[in-house]
């Protein structure tokens, strides 16, 4: 394994400090977590207080990072980068001041929806509507206007090609595959992402984080290294070596009642997708402890030594230079995206 | 008037771009106001929200404080730091970890409680209770580890003294008088405080911020500029020249209605202390505009121009420098104060 800067654009386990000690064996440099799915506002702020309590009782693996500088700074002291993200913009409810104040309790990651239609957008198992017209523009315009990166995950095709266009800034897909690559008959297969989508994504500075989560690999739990080194090359060929990254989608430490949580929050008595319980995760990433092996594989299938460090981590970073910061007024030309006043 | 910072560490007006006009009339570096007093945690981040916008839209009159620096170099542009305070602790529902998360939200100044009982503290219209044993003495240590500063004024005296004697760092009574100077004739008498909680606030580094709400001063509307010298002078007389600032109680620009809010919050249906519309404003202080009378008032009764410093800021500026900033462990030798783990 080469001394590359690793970034995992998303796990989403039950934080506590085993997890962390994980992130180190693996050579992690930096995690997106998440911090809330359903969670209301004032429930987001005890999520947050948890992960401040985390922060201070476990300073010698991990730390916040809100910028570029200092995922590069706790990487750089042999820590890992904790990067807060919300799943869904729950947390926002109606208001669009939340924006700013979610921001400055850290939080640099949202995705829009979580898999249904909310205030904002439509998540890829509803069949129609896309970025809504109003709370949804206002929100993608104020997170570039602070400097967030704005997540299309779980959001469906519509509510993707309208944020990549309508966001001054490049977007990130933090944890998805191309569904061209995989096929349709995987469990969660509409999670994946269309040849049209990643190439537009690409086109306009954004990154895909491709993801070791079984229901969305090809040949699910028996995916084999090999297969997802196919896929990255596959990636690649498609949407450029700047566009590429890993998102593992990893999770651990729940009850399997989380599941219905996260399948059905508050809105559903039941989960619309039969809950089959936690995915066992292929024998070549039984956790991110085992990183490593994916970067020695990317090693092996010869790909070059600086196009495995934009693939592990540097692409990520770049992303994050570029959209963890606030737009300067005026910064750019495209008057059809007026900032609020 | 001469070049001295002048603080205000009490104005709980509509805010609004009127106001900060007249702080820039008044000569006010600073003014410590209000974000929340009933308001609940969620509520708490819409007001935050607000000020925000405000921030944003009136940025050549004010801007958001978070150190004495900050006061310093906002001042030193001409523009009025504003130091934002909750005046009870509700926002703090029943959650530690609030402390942090308003925190970091830019929140400094916290008075455990207005005027009744709550989870931290019992106020001024109580006749029982103090700084409660567990919530209350773990707000005030999580206040000193942030670095935060414990606000008095209408908390009741054993509150008070509780207080100053359990808290690692001087405290402040921002908006209140001396019940000895006042008397106990005056409407809302029981706001004032006693002559031995000053001098014990004293004697620990604290500063109490004599007031020109008329309810609480000798005379009421009829109190004049030269009593209200000497009670400048008695207090200073007392307490010493280190201990004395400026904290008005300033209020505009709202419905008499809210007056019910402030008195009753959702606690209980009428007030318990009667309604009898906003005050009159004595005639050498119609609003903040006339703070440089105050301070022409002290030069024409001799005070020494180093004195007059020290009450028109620099003694709330010291004050802040002290706590505005995170407790260092083990930088007190006093272990029955000990840190949070």
């Amino acid at each position: 394994m080469n001394g590359s800067l690793i970034v995992d654009a998303m796990q989403y386990n039950k934080p506590e400090r085993a997890r962390f000690e994980e992130w180190r064996t693996g050579g992690l440099g930096c995690v997106h977590v998440t911090v809330a799915i359903w969670e209301s506002a004032r429930e987001t702020l005890s999520k947050i207080g948890e992960w401040n309590r985390l922060f201070e009782r476990n300073d010698d693996l991990i730390a916040l990072a809100t910028s570029a500088e200092d995922v590069e700074r706790i990487a750089g002291s042999n820590r890992t980068a904790v990067i807060f993200g919300f799943q869904d913009t729950s947390p926002l409810e109606d208001d669009l001041e939340l924006v700013e104040i979610f921001h400055r309790l850290g939080v640099r990651i949202v995705q829009l929806t979580y898999n249904v239609q909310n205030r904002v957008a439509s998540g890829c198992w509803e069949d129609d509507g896309g970025l809504s017209k109003f709370f949804g523009r206002n929100v993608v315009r104020e997170m570039n206007r602070l400097g967030m990166l704005i997540d299309l995950s779980h959001c469906n095709e519509r509510t993707c090609l309208d944020t990549v266009e309508y966001s001054e800034c490049p977007v990130a897909v933090t944890h998805a595959n191309p569904a061209e690559f995989v096929g349709r008959e995987i469990e969660l297969s509409r999670r994946n992402k269309s040849t049209e989508l990643i190439k537009r994504l690409a086109d306009r500075g954004g990154v895909i984080g491709l993801s070791m989560y079984p229901k969305i690999m090809r040949g699910g739990s028996n995916c084999s290294l090999d297969t997802f080194l196919d896929m990255i090359a596959w990636t690649v060929d498609l949407a450029g070596i700047d566009a590429i990254g890993f998102g593992s989608d990893y999770y651990t430490g729940w009850p399997v009642s989380e599941i219905k949580w996260w399948r059905a929050g508050r809105w559903a008595r039941e989960s619309a997708v039969p809950i089959t319980g936690f995915s066992e995760w292929p024998v070549w990433f039984r956790s991110p402890s085992d990183f490593g092996r994916l970067v020695d594989g990317l090693e092996q299938r010869g790909f070059a030594s600086g196009d495995i460090a934009k693939i592990a981590g540097e692409n990520w970073l770049r992303l994050f230079r570029k959209t963890f910061v606030p737009a300067t007024v005026g910064s750019t030309g495209d008057t059809s995206h007026p900032k609020p006043a």
